[in-house]
């Protein structure tokens, strides 16, 4: 006889329990059962990020959990999911998702998939001449009510045989197949999409067990007619049909996308019924061939800010052209659905008071706790993204994206893919000014000091970022963080104020976005970017954007989360305000 | 001072007064107020259609008014809307709807559109600093509650107009246009479509008045693909992709349709928002590209048969992408959504029986009260649209449509369009049988009798039809007609039988299609294929098909009244019956 073992899970306020053959892998038991537990490897040990707490026989530990957990995790009973082969009955805890999101700083909390798109297997009772009901009336009397001329056809095509698969959303068909022993041809999936103004990443997942089954990243084609939103408005006011071409751009590469993540995959793409959009609101007006004219000029007024739902086929998404497609909400025109995205994955549910800060070329700002939230947007400028930088550039392989000045003086930094250093990003930025300003080479005016070991670069005094390579930091480099920064640090301490509380009421910073993910925080924090007060609050929520999308996808309940964030979201309006000019005149000082 | 007149307008339950000034021509007062009277000359005295009934000082009578009503028809107060102008204060009864049909042997009847489809103009305030809600939150803030893409990229355009018109239905915008001085650019249109097996009607009505525009015939371009049902599907059955060819075929046909009927009238076929379909079951299957094998063989099962709505995009037709498609339910396989239509455009709401006859290939057949409906399909053949009729032909120029036999023996006969005779139609078919058989030449059993003035055409022992031409009435044309009359009678006495009533019970004899428009009701009694008893019962509907769904894009209680139809109807499938083939033997026999 087999040995057989019992897990209890707990999950949530639920406790279910599962039996399995001994020396079972416990990251497949999980996924097996319908929990998704982040796993970006695939179960290797590379990636650690399967991080479970486990109560009991559990076996010893494995060499990849030695690399990827810290002590104190081991010593709290943290385990690879991976690495966990059943030798005993034990039990394991995916409710405690804070600490999973803030130790593995994925983004990812476990949860059972409830998505939109369903799959059910029907028998079709044959019709006699005494029960002559039509083939829908059949189907309509399991408790459906709609279906599409395609899932007709297919009915159609399949009336004569018995045990059917059908695709559905709420009680309306999308899809019919015939029950067979393979699934690959009946399966389900969906794509979560973060469009950003730079790059789009697209999810592929599997509906029925909430797997990601493949990810893909492209720059956006939108580019082409201008690097940044207000470029690209400018372009749909410059000819006729201007939103249409954005439109097209953007909807070519999707469904090229598309194409290709599914191909590299083996799945039809016609298999994917559910799409779901996050970005800011301008992107999401392009995406729908919407004018964005509005929201680029005073009162800055979206023309839509609504979660949307359209079919695939009227977006004009090649996936199964009855798919629902699903754009986020947003708040205003500079508070868009990537936000709402982040605050569906950070925990805004609570009493204390939380801070979430997502940069790219705005700094949105959120603070809430479960009973009001504000946001705002502070026109930082693209300056962390590389622009107007001097030797700037994008979080791409070469850019160097940490820095340090040592001791004795040496300097060393790490560039994106180890690769030779070609030019600076935003975290590079944050360090190499922080690393001057703490040498004392600059001053709290951010003025370069006489005593600085400076050279010239094109007429400017300039400093060598790397010995022997033409990569300097400016003068006017320092000016343009400076306006950047505290944009953002005087739209933090305008929330504050908003909202009646000070500093020591948030128990929270998110650090969401690319460039919230590569940031060192102490450097930040010298700065006065991140109050010194709230450091050790640090969360990073990574790619806040994509993984909201991703929930959204997998969870029916999301859209009326996202809708009550909405509803309670009071957004603030810098422009209109002397307080916001107040605190970044101070904020744009060093603190000494 | 002008001359004003007070005009009172009864219309079912309500008196609307309406004032005018002296010498207002009435029909156009009628339709100025809403109010839809059929008139397809467009007012210029020439169809005698617009039939009202008037009380008090309408003027003299008109020469055309002379030419188009009976004697007693003027003695009780009917005139034509057209000829009449206002010389003093009078009133119009629009109520007597029934017998309007029965006196224009038309088959409107007037009433106010209450559409699907509605436009509305709306003011948009702009936004300011301190108002900074999205465009469509304005809207919907209005009571809309959903728009299409489309409608939102047309907002986006629109967004710094004030005044606007939305077309949307329910409380979802389906387009947005500026108001401008000229209506044209935002009218909204509607298409009433009846797809027959032989010949496609598409009706185009403004839904902004009710009234009809225009309208277009052309022949089922399926018709490549067999000249009924069964072959076509016979077609779908023999090579992949054949539903879907048949579905295009008609598709392509319908858009050219549509692009012509919209051209001829100055309009964009993009301001169509609303499209309505009748047809057979088989049709609406082969409409959608939905396999229709399954009503070819016993059990007769369709695949759908209840009422379906999609946008025309989902369709492939060529109206507004985002106007809405609704396809009128089916009862059966053989009881399809032209018998539907019928039954909205005749009064079956009534205590007493009522029975409607639909001659096509098949007979459709139903009887019914307020209270309990019947329906069953008679398999007539296709003799009366002329096939296996050795001379038959369908109803097209140069078909013989009537005949006589004088007391004299001297023969006379119509065809339509009065063109040279080129061979027989089903009315034709019935008015020589009727007329032999009246004359002592055919048998009650319907073989020709020994002393008939035959001669031999191809072997067989034929009547000559018209002298000196070449058109014949063969002994195997009297027993097509036999059995084709015979199953229909034989279907009307099993429906008698099932409702558990007798013929006297029956106060209406609706007949409805193109050959009951034109069948000689004394000649069909003659035959037994009316019973003599309900000669005098006998309506003629017209194209009921076409009617009932031009009602069904003008009335959205139109719907609700076609699925309470569809659920009352007790289908009765007459070759699972003994009781048909007793009746059906009976029937081919011609009374004596």
């Amino acid at each position: 006889m087999e040995v057989k073992h019992e897990i209890r899970i707990r999950f949530q306020n639920r406790v279910e329990t599962i039996n399995c053959l001994d020396g079972s892998n416990l990251l497949d038991l999980l996924h097996q059962h319908g929990y998704s537990v982040y796993s970006p490897c695939g179960g290797k040990g590379r990636c650690g990020k399967c991080i479970v707490r486990v109560r009991g026989e559990a076996g010893s530990l494995t060499d990849p959990e030695r690399r990827h957990l810290t002590r104190s995790q081991i010593e709290d009973g943290f385990r690879l999911a991976c690495q966990v082969r059943a030798s005993g009955t034990f039990e394991i805890d995916l409710s405690s998702a804070d600490q999973l999101v803030i130790l593995s700083e994925g983004t990812e909390t476990p949860f059972k998939p409830d998505p939109r798109i369903r799959q059910r297997q029907i028998r079709l009772e044959q019709p006699s001449i005494d029960k002559q009901h039509d083939y829908w009336h059949r189907i309509r009397e399991l408790g459906f009510k709609a279906a599409t001329p395609r899932a007709l056809q297919r009915l159609g095509t399949l009336a004569q045989k018995q045990d059917l698969v059908v695709t559905y959303s709420g009680s309306r068909i999308l899809d019919i197949d015939e029950l067979t022993s393979g699934t690959a041809s009946r399966a389900a999936y969906g794509i979560a999409v973060d469009v950003g103004t730079t790059t789009v990443v697209l999810y592929l997942l599997d509906l029925t067990n909430g797997f990601q089954v493949g990810a893909h990243a492209f720059a956006n084609p939108q580019s082409r007619y201008g690097a940044d939103v207000i470029t690209r408005i400018d372009y749909t006011l410059s000819r006729a049909g201007g939103a249409e071409d954005l439109k097209n751009s953007l909807l070519e590469a999707l469904n090229q996308g598309v194409r290709e993540l599914a191909g590299k995959n083996g799945l039809d793409p016609g298999r994917i019924y559910h799409a779901v959009f996050a970005g800011n609101t301008v992107m999401l007006h392009m995406l729908l061939g919407v004018n964005a004219a509005s929201i680029a000029n005073a009162p800055y007024v979206p023309i839509f800010t609504d979660g949307l739902e359209f079919s695939a086929d009227e977006l004009g998404l090649k996936i199964h052209p009855d798919g629902i497609v699903e754009l986020l909400p947003c708040v205003s025109g500079y508070v868009g659905a990537d936000i709402i995205a982040d605050l569906l994955v950070a925990d805004f549910e609570s009493d204390s008071w939380r801070l979430l800060v997502d940069i790219g070329t705005n700094g949105e700002i959120i603070l809430g706790n479960k009973e009001r939230v504000f946001a705002c947007s502070a026109a930082a400028g693209p300056a962390f993204e590389g622009a107007n930088i001097t030797f700037g550039m994008s979080g791409v392989p070469g850019a160097i994206a940490a820095y340090r000045i040592e001791d004795n003086g040496e300097v060393s930094w790490q560039t994106i893919s180890s690769q030779e250093p070609r030019g600076i990003c935003g975290s590079g930025l944050v360090d190499i000014i922080a690393a001057l300003y703490s040498r004392g080479f600059v001053s709290p005016s951010g003025a370069f000091r006489e005593d600085a070991p400076l050279e010239q670069y094109q007429g400017q005094r300039a400093y060598r970022v790397v010995p022997g390579k033409e990569i300097f930091l400016t003068q006017k480099d320092v000016r343009e963080y400076q306006l950047a920064a505290g944009a953002i640090a005087a739209g933090i301490k305008v929330l504050i104020g908003e909202a009646g509380i000070s500093e020591a009421d948030i128990d929270r910073f998110y650090l969401a976005g690319g460039f919230g993910s590569y940031i060192n925080p102490e450097s930040a924090s010298v700065l006065g970017l991140i109050p010194k007060s709230l450091l050790a609050k640090v969360v990073k929520l990574g790619n806040g954007a994509g993984a909201g999308a991703r929930q959204y996808l997998l969870d029916r309940g999301a859209k009326a989360r996202a809708d009550e964030l909405k509803q309670k979201i009071t957004y603030v309006e810098l422009s209109a305000r002397k307080d916001f000019q107040k605190h970044f005149m101070e904020a744009m000082l060093f603190p000494e």
